[in-house]
């Protein structure tokens, strides 16, 4: 099969890779679309350490599989557990500390033309939601993570830090379940966007202070110190941004001001397909292009531009 | 009066200090212990360039004030808030942006024959509470605002971090929600103090990982790390320790774990009295000497010394 593949130190195309085969509770699943996402640029940048096919937003059909699976168009959680020690015992299976992630950690991913998923990682796409919005669905369940760990905070006021694929997302979750949104924007693109979306644009320097909740999706090492500036006393901070580096932050006013600094990964998947199903959340503004897997390396130059939105892999 | 006076450089003893006058809503409290804290120990380092008298754990008695008060035995709550800004009318009094803090920030503390506390930020102390047990008040709070702040782990695997005279409350009142604690500690003496309060000691290398929560109360920089390293995936960390120095921390398990992290300064007097009241918290164990205030220096000497508990100032 067609793959991307990163070797530490190249992002190869190859055009004859290995089909995976189908194990016991697994299935083959034809990729259909497969998003580029932060964390792949990050992976290129030595986050993980990760070797192989990259790629962990996709939908697909599935192709081989148990009994019921063959045909149906899916979408996948990329945390694989393995579902025998205490944390999945905790029902905490999405921090298994034996996990393997999707084209993050020792699993090859879905920037190919096939990838193997456990069966009980899929979720069934509704036939109103089209490939194209469903590919968003994992980002979309990370934004959904924000809220579920912030329900306490619903009708305050919020804040998104960053204008980027996962703060638009984030914002319109947020703004979904009443919150009162504004979004930091760096360029009059990423303002126009966010209006665009009917949300509120501010930046940095003329952020209100004192927010309730602040969302931290800028991908950079400032957001953090950003966050905390705008955030009230006894006021949550989500943090959203992996980055490859070491912070170095003064930390005595998270304690002075009883701060709640939350980190944020992956999401669940229902909210997200039923914010997709119902167009709650709008995910068309944020795609900015389409490659075919060949010319994959072209679209990672393009995703990796400053204020780059979403750009796919089809195959 | 007379009183320890810190001016940036020194921290002085002078017998002639100009008693405060009582103004409307306040009321004049003779001093009969104060605790040297580990905050006042930070002040001499530098910490919120405070200038003046310092002191925020006392116990004393109104000697004038509002009708009703002359006579009472109390303790304060050390956040003067402004009463009237929208911090404050949100109920974040603590917060409140233009508080002044008893012997912390703009306002003369406890190391003196007289301080001056509004009514509102009183408390009477029970009859059954000694004055060595109720200058411990103001500490126990801010052990009971980290129970506050996590009650939705109560009954889980807590560690604390740090035998010093804060992580000794923490541990016991978490113990008596019914948390499973154990007690981080550094020295033969400190895991002896522990186990005396009937709580588990260990140390840092071989404290058990996957904890629900951990609190760190070390008053150091490394705590944070070791607390990141402690705690399970979707855990929390309650830090303590404000250190007037920049932290340089590898966010990235936070994010990547879900990991919760929140500051926790002052805390609820109500259950804090009630604490003592009922002897739910043992304080004696943690008094390790009393010095008459002439011979501050000599105490702020001994409170500094690694491993110090409790020293308080009798006027």
């Amino acid at each position: 099969m067609r793959a991307l593949v990163w070797d530490g130190r190249e992002l190869r195309f190859i055009s004859d890779v290995p089909t995976p085969s189908v194990v016991a509770g697994t299935a083959l699943v034809r990729v259909g679309f497969a998003g580029i996402c932060s964390t792949d640029l990050q992976i290129l940048q030595g986050y993980m350490g990760f070797r192989g096919i990259p790629g962990h937003e996709f939908v697909g059909r599935v192709v081989d599989g148990p009994e019921g699976w063959a045909g149906r168009r899916v979408v996948a959680e990329i945390n694989f557990a393995c579902g025998r020690c205490e944390t999945c015992a905790a029902g905490r299976r999405r921090h298994c500390p034996a996990r393997t992630v999707l084209g993050i950690q020792d699993a090859d991913g879905a920037f190919a033309d096939f990838v193997r998923i456990p069966i009980e990682n899929l979720h069934v796409v509704p036939d109103e939601v089209p490939d194209r919005t469903a590919v968003f669905v994992e980002p979309l369940a990370a934004a959904f993570e924000a809220e579920a760990q912030t329900r306490g905070l619903a009708g305050g006021h919020a804040t998104v830090l960053g204008a980027g694929k996962l703060g638009l997302l984030i914002a319109q979750v947020l703004a979904a379940r009443g919150d009162r949104v504004s979004v930091v924007c760096r360029s009059s693109g990423a303002r126009r966007r966010v209006e665009e979306l009917g949300l509120a644009a501010t930046d940095a320097k003329s952020a209100t202070r004192g927010r309730d909740l602040v969302v931290e999706a800028t991908g950079s090492i400032e957001g953090l110190a950003i966050a905390m500036d705008l955030v009230r006393p006894l006021g949550t901070i989500v943090a959203k941004s992996t980055v490859a580096a070491h912070h170095t932050l003064d930390l005595a006013p998270i304690v002075i001001h009883e701060i709640s600094l939350i980190g944020s990964r992956c999401g669940p998947f229902e909210p997200a397909l039923e914010a997709l199903r119902t167009n709650a959340v709008s995910v068309a503004p944020l795609l900015e292009g389409i490659y075919p897997i060949e010319r994959g390396a072209e679209a990672f130059e393009a995703a990796a531009r400053p204020g780059a939105l979403k750009f796919l892999l089809g195959t």
